[in-house]
């Protein structure tokens, strides 16, 4: 009963979001044992991270580590910096809750951890078409990083592969919801609201709510999404 | 008196080792306004902070932050895990000193701290010809780092350039050392062993106290380094 040789391992950047909640779902379903990876950086919503927890409950996992960062220190962006409101109008260029580095710093404890387990991908959700004006999520930008894994590390040097995988980045969100529900994902966990309450009830109101309300209607799929009474 | 003005800021690498040091020289005298960043990883060698510290009051920047990372949760190296042995005789490949991804996480930093201070250049340390077999101190990987950079920033994204600057990467430790006594900087105040005591003193035969010794030599400069009794 030796299944475990033959299968690969893939580290899971899960935010608790409906992307990365898709995103696991698919590396699953792709054969991976799956090292699931949150960061708590100080993001304003503690409950996507309670979320991210909940999901990797119901998705199966090797293991779930939620790493502590400091970018609250670093400051810039609404996301991380309660003195900056978070907008609810539709915003042009790069928004304000856009974090500096932020994917950068992601992936590189990725990269660090998919060393350590001998995972030969990483899997992350990030998506252009719905892409909020956020460069690090452009496919220029996972290119210019899946270079950076293969000179980076002691893998790359020793001739094997660490494969940068990003199967969300050229679906619409709808497409996404659609992928997610075919593999069973349970979306009434996820938590996308920029700004949700501690229980989890999101705003409606940003554009985080806004393109998963849009992502619901254009799938055709009853939006489980629990609002706050002040939304509309 | 708007002296300011002219100044172009750089976030520079400070780990409180002799190669730090003199890329932080290097930096102040190159004219940049400095913004000096350590990190607290769980190294082995709390004095090397210590160092960090004294070294940024001996050279003027304008700020120092040292972030918390938490690398010991990721482990897989003889500087983050107290259950490996830092080995004493020479290595061949990559030693297990290396932390996986590490300079990918400190640039990732370093990278978001730029973004927010409007930076220009990002100033690393790392060095090829005595980089004890490191992957990521390579000039390709920091070739790669830069295509990162541009790609990953809102500042990429609007047109400007964050330089990564790496003023010792083909210098011998000698000459290093040579450069640095040149620009005054105190190598008394600075700690490169893996294992030093919590006062600062080298234990002289890991591969960093090897290297070091051999630069001072190498530049005919007395060493400053304070070696515990038991070091040869």
């Amino acid at each position: 009963m030796n299944l475990e040789v033959n299968r690969n391992k893939a580290v899971v950047l899960v935010s608790g979001g409906l992307d990365s909640a898709t995103c696991l779902a698919l590396a699953k379903d792709a054969g991976y044992s799956c090292y699931a990876l949150s960061f708590d950086y100080g993001q304003r919503a503690s409950s996507e991270l309670k979320a991210a927890g909940q999901l990797t409950s119901s998705i199966e996992v090797i293991e779930h580590k939620t790493v502590k960062l400091d970018m609250g220190q670093i400051g810039g962006s609404a996301l991380t910096d309660k003195d900056i409101a978070i907008p609810e109008q539709k915003s042009t260029g790069i928004p304000i809750t856009y974090v500096p580095a932020r994917n950068t710093v992601f992936l590189s404890y990725a990269l660090a951890w998919a060393e350590v387990v001998a995972a030969d991908a990483i899997y992350i959700g990030v998506n252009f078409l719905d892409y909020s004006g956020y460069p690090d999520c452009r496919p220029a930008y996972i290119k210019a990083f899946q270079n950076v894994i293969n000179l980076a590390t002691k893998t790359g040097v020793e001739g094997g592969i660490i494969n940068l995988v990003t199967p969300l980045i050229d679906l619409t969100k709808g497409e996404i919801i659609k992928a997610g529900v075919r593999l069973g994902v349970e979306y009434s966990l996820t938590v996308s609201c920029y700004q949700a309450t501690e229980g989890g009830l999101a705003c409606g109101r940003c554009d985080s709510c806004r393109f998963r309300k849009q992502g619901f209607q254009e799938a055709r799929v009853e939006d489980p999404t629990r609002y706050s009474d002040k939304s509309t």
